[in-house]
C-alpha cells in the first residue's frame, strides 16, 4: 500500500474553455481545504506552459464569495493551453514541482488533456517521483471516453438548442433554408442536441435536419435531403456538425480550406471560420436557383456564452472537481480520471462518480452511439431526448400562433 | 374633427423580427380589448403579403396564458415579410380591408414597414378610405429616427454584450486577436453596445477596438489598430458591424461579395453568410503572420435568441403596442408612429411615448451620433454606457484571477 502523499498541489485548466470549468477548478479549492495531506494550492496560469514558468497563483487565499463568482463565470479562470508535452517538456515540469515540493498535479481538461496527465505520470512514475495525477472531465464535446457525459457539454448543449429553437421561429417568420454549424470535430453530440429544439408534439419543428462526423454523407444526398424538407414544409432548418465528413471520411472543411491551419495535437482548424457554412449555402443556391439560403456558424458563443448555464451541469462540473481531490486524498489512488456514471431517467436522473485509468480516456474519443441516428444518417432519433434532456436542463417555452377552428391557437 | 373610426382591425409583423416584437404584438392586442371602437382583431399571416390572401387570425381569441407564451416568445409570432407594396399592391390591400370593414391598420416593424404604413395610409386618404394606420417601432439595429430608442435594440444590445463578455474572457484563456461581426447595416447602434462587456474599473477589457459604418476605415488603418492592441496585452478582441464601410464609403461586405443578394427594399445581404469575418481574419494573417486570429459572425441569434431578454426592453415594447392602439383610438389621430422620450438617468430611467408622423421615421435611419465615437473612430467612448446600459440591463457578474500581493484576487 503506498503512503498518504504530503505536499502541495497544482492545479491547471487547459483545451477549449467551457461554461462551467471553473465550477470543476472551485470544486477543486474546496474540497483541498477538506484534505490535510494538501498544503498549498498553485494555481497554474495557462496550464502546462505555466507551470514551466512558475507562474502560480495562490488559489488558498480566495474568499467564498470571490470563488462563486468565479465558479459561474464561463471560460478557463486559470487562462487555457493547447501545448502538448513531450519527455523534454515532462522533465522541466518535474524540476518546478520537485523544486515546489508538488505532490499533487490536477488537470481539467478533454482527451488531449487526458494525454498529457497520462504522459506526466507515466514519467513520474518512471523517474521515481512521487506524484498523484488526477484528471477531471470537461469538454463541450462530450467525446471521452468511459464517462457517461462530460462536465461542459450540457451546458454547450443547452446554449445550442435554445440557439436553434430561436433560429426556427426565426425561419417560421421569414421562410427559407437555414443552416447552423455546431461544434463537433470527430463526435457529433453537441449537434445532435440541437433536436431538443424540436417539442415533441409538434412534427414541424426544426431542426428538420441534422448531420454528425459519425454518418458521412455527400454533397448529393445533402441537396436532396433539403429540398425535400422544403418542397414539404416550404422551409428547412438543418443542423451540421462543422466535423461533417464526405463519403471517404475526409471532413468537408479540410476540403474547402485547402490550406487550414493544424494545431499542435494535429487537430484542423474547424471554428472561427464561416467556411464551411458558406460553402453549404452555396451548394444549395446550386441545387435551389432563388431560394433564400442563410448559413450561420455558432463558433466560439457555444462555449464561453455568460448566463446561459445548466444548472445540473454546473452541480456536476464542481462535484467532479471535488471528487478528483477525493480519490487522490484516497492513499489507494495514484492516479486517474473522474468518470460519471448516470442512474435513473427523467427527475429521478442523478449521477456517481468513480476512478477510470488515465490511459482509458487519454487520446481515443467517444462518438454518438448508433441507437440514435436515424437509418437514413441525416437526423438524431427522438430516444436521444432521455439521454440529453436531464444534462442541458429545459429550455424556454415558446409558441407560435396559427389558425385553427376556433380562429387561433398556439404551435 | 375627424368622426371616431368603428370598424375592425388588422395587425401584421415585418422586416426582421426581434426578441420582444412579440410584446408589442401583444400590446395590441390587450389594448384592443379596452377600446370599444375596434371590433375583430384579425393578425395578419407574414405582414403586409398575408393581408392579400386574407390569411388571418382571429387573435381574440387567444386565453390571457397563450398571450404570455406569446409575448415572451422571440421572433415574429405572426410571421414576417420584406415585400414593399406599391400602387397597385396597395389597392389589392384595401379591397381585403373593405371586404372586411377593416379602419385600424398597425403594423410593427422597422423604416422599411414604417414606408409601406406611409405609402398605405397616403393611398387610402387619396381614394378616400377611412383608415388609421399606425406604426410600432422595432428594430434591434435602433436606427429609427426620433424615437429615443427601438423596442427590440434593449435586448439585441444584451445579447451581443453577453457574447463578447464570454468571447473576451474566451480570448484571456486562449490569446490571440478575436473578431466579432454584429449585425448593422447603416448604423452602429448595435456594435457599440458591445461596450458594455468592458467593466469600467477594468482597462485591460474586451472589446478593445470597435467599428461602426459612421466611421469609414482603411483595411491599413485596420490592421495598423489591432497590432498595436496586441503588442500591448498579447491579445486583441474586435467588434465589427457588418456594414463598415472603407475610405469611399463602399461596406467592405459588398467589396468581398460581387455577386451579393440584393432584396426587395435594394438591401444587400450582409447577415448569414461569414465572408466579412472570413476576409478579416485573411487581412490581420497578412499583417500578423503566425499569428492566431479567429473570427465569429453572430448572425441570426442575436435577433431571435430565446431566454436572453432585456427586461426593461420588453415592457417597452409592450407598452409601445398598447400605445399604438390607444393613440388610435383617440379620434384626434388619424396616423403615425409611436415614439418614445426618455427621462431620467440610471435607476431613475423611465420613458414616456408621443406620436410622430410615419414620414418622420420612413425611409431614413438614424446614425450613432458623433459624441459616443472616439476620435480616432475605432472606438465607442464611455459616455455610451449612460445611453445603452438601462436598455440592455444589467450583464451577469464574471471574475477571472490574476496573481495579487497577496497572492490571489479577480480581475
Amino acid at each position: 500500500m503506498r503512503t498518504k502523499n504530503k505536499g502541495n498541489a497544482v492545479v491547471g485548466q487547459s483545451g477549449g474553455p467551457t461554461g462551467v470549468i471553473n465550477q470543476s477548478l472551485v470544486g477543486v479549492v474546496e474540497e483541498v481545504f477538506e484534505q490535510e495531506c494538501i498544503g498549498n494550492l498553485y494555481g497554474a496560469h495557462h496550464g502546462t506552459s505555466g507551470i514551466l514558468k512558475e507562474d502560480f497563483i495562490d488559489l488558498k487565499k480566495l474568499s467564498k464569495r470571490e470563488l462563486e463568482i468565479i465558479a459561474r463565470t464561463p471560460s478557463s479562470a486559470l487562462g487555457s493551453t493547447r501545448d502538448k508535452p513531450d519527455q523534454d517538456y515532462c522533465n522541466r515540469l518535474f524540476e518546478v514541482f520537485k523544486k515546489n515540493d508538488v505532490r499533487y498535479f490536477f488537470y481539467i481538461g478533454g482527451n488531449d488533456s487526458a494525454s498529457t496527465a497520462h504522459i506526466v505520470n507515466t514519467l513520474a512514475q518512471d523517474s521515481g517521483y512521487d506524484l498523484k495525477v488526477f484528471h477531471v472531465p470537461k469538454t463541450i464535446d462530450n467525446d471521452l471516453r468511459v464517462t457517461d457525459h462530460c462536465p461542459g457539454y450540457g451546458t454547450a448543449a443547452k446554449f445550442v438548442s435554445q440557439a436553434v429553437l430561436g433560429d426556427d421561429l426565426d425561419n417560421r417568420a421569414l421562410p427559407g433554408v437555414k443552416i447552423d454549424v455546431v461544434m463537433g470535430r470527430h463526435a457529433g453530440f453537441l449537434t445532435a442536441a440541437s433536436m431538443l429544439a424540436r417539442r415533441p408534439d409538434n412534427p414541424d419543428d426544426g431542426p428538420h435536419l441534422i448531420y454528425i462526423p459519425e454518418r458521412p454523407v455527400t454533397m448529393e444526398q445533402f441537396q436532396n435531403d433539403v429540398i425535400k424538407v422544403h418542397d414539404r414544409l416550404g422551409r428547412c432548418v438543418v443542423v451540421v456538425s462543422e466535423g461533417i465528413c464526405d463519403e471517404n471520411h475526409i471532413p468537408w472543411a479540410k476540403r474547402i480550406q485547402a490550406d487550414a491551419e493544424v494545431d499542435a495535437h494535429g487537430n484542423v482548424q474547424l471554428s472561427g471560420t464561416g467556411a464551411l457554412a458558406d460553402a453549404l449555402v452555396t451548394t444549395l443556391k446550386d441545387a435551389m436557383p432563388g431560394g433564400r439560403v442563410r448559413a450561420d456558424t455558432f463558433g466560439y458563443l457555444q462555449r464561453s456564452f455568460p448566463g446561459v448555464i445548466s444548472n445540473t451541469d454546473a452541480y456536476e462540473a464542481r462535484y467532479c472537481g471535488r471528487m478528483a481531490v477525493y480519490y487522490a486524498s484516497n492513499e489507494n489512488n495514484s492516479a486517474g480520471s473522474v468518470a460519471m456514471q448516470r442512474f435513473g431517467k427523467g427527475d429521478r436522473y442523478r449521477i456517481e462518480t468513480f476512478v477510470t485509468t488515465l490511459a482509458s480516456v487519454a487520446v481515443h474519443t467517444k462518438e454518438v452511439p448508433d441507437e440514435f441516428i436515424n437509418k437514413e444518417g441525416n437526423n438524431i432519433l427522438e430516444s436521444y431526448r432521455d439521454y440529453v434532456s436531464p444534462l442541458a436542463g429545459p429550455l424556454p417555452e415558446v409558441g407560435y400562433l396559427k389558425k385553427t377552428r376556433e380562429g387561433c391557437g398556439l404551435a
